[in-house]
């Protein structure tokens, strides 16, 4: 999938004068959630089969401030699915230098609608997220 | 019930140096929230009464910028209370110079839990909330 | 100007199951940025003009919820721009249904760089703002 | 340092009833902050020895999640403080069971704050931050 396109607003920003560095896991998870609907598993799919998903870890290296109007490429490749959890490995990428200024690893984990318990992702999320794992190269 | 003090932080500022005006809101919530819950409100209550609250409309006026690190005291005055809704008068003054920075009035209207429609304050709000407008001189 | 699109993500919602009410002041001022970015006046151009514009005062009224995973257009019609101040009109619709959600009128006042003060706006801006104006109905 | 108390409100919340996964992210360094006023080191004081913190890299780890209206306790132990670096280790609790909710490490670098470079700590920042790392037990 393309990278994720985000431009940098004032509610992004902090009195430093850059991105404050929570915005990041806000354009983190944009680009997550369109990952998703590219391959059709939008809520309203993942909820008709009970399942929903919640962040479980995430490691996070800021390695460039960005600056307000500036515009951001945010990757999201799939590199884990196996039993309850998916891991994601994304780049939050300056769109015209290409230079990183985010890096994170952000595991998710299925849990059950009802009981809000951990559950193994069901086959048919597994299916849709198929060529998205192939599309995705070891790291 | 005496104002609710905020202290700003990075969170709440934007690349201008100053605090975010959307903060502003959640600093007024904030406020209103536990002026709500002094008087036996909070949520757990008003959701045993099958009511919810929402906001309805605003106005807000941004009297003077509020700076990283400084204290605020947040008012919230309760002024009308009748058949489906509550008006708040609202003002954020600076704690050290009692200056105001904003001043805002905010209508909520209590909607049924079930149908999310507009539906009367039940009297056992309005009772608890009877302290509160008797302190609240005419505007 | 076409209206501004904005998809509803988790981070727009809250408890309630909802857009959380402040969130929508960060899509009315996305809406502004772009209105005023396409007629050439990012900040990097109103900052070598000597000149930043802040929020003076707003109304709004929050007519229908909006959900997850929804779009929202956004519009912003100038309806004044007199001496320091910038008046927009605002409507946020569904873009399904094109049901009106939220609308609110923004004054924006125009201050100097360096002193922070309420200043004229100058020529050049107004000139850009020309066609916005010209484009936009009386209410 | 006693643990910063923070409250949770709806604007902390999201749609799926709990708190948003970002929002600790404030909470944490609320009380980083906090920690470091503690000790004199509020931003004021940073600035006039010329230096500021920004966050670096961070490990995040989701134990539980929290509910609209309760209280958390957050922590904040100096793990180390060499060259460029400080290190904390923080956790977020449920302040009524004590229920570990998030823990988190978190790496802030001293900048400088006209060249936006890392920069040593100055001695004076050591000096302040030394009762801080005595009080921290070896993890």
């Amino acid at each position: 999938m393309a990278p994720f396109r985000v431009r940098v607003y004032l509610e992004d920003t902090d009195a430093g004068g850059i991105v404050y560095h929570a915005s990041y896991l806000r354009f983190l998870e944009r680009a997550r959630t369109e990952c998703l609907r590219s391959v059709g598993l939008e809520q309203s799919r993942t909820f008709a089969l009970d399942v929903s998903f919640v962040v479980h870890s995430m490691t996070l290296d800021f390695h460039k401030p960005s600056s307000l109007d500036c515009e951001l490429n945010v990757t999201c490749d799939l590199i884990e699915a196996k039993g309850a959890r998916l891991v994601f490995h994304q780049v939050i990428r300056d769109a015209s230098t290409g230079a990183d200024h985010v890096s994170a690893r952000v595991t998710v984990v299925c849990i059950a609608l009802g009981s809000k318990r951990p559950r193994r992702i069901p086959v048919e999320v597994l299916a849709a997220l198929g060529p998205q794992r192939a599309a995705t190269p070891a790291l």
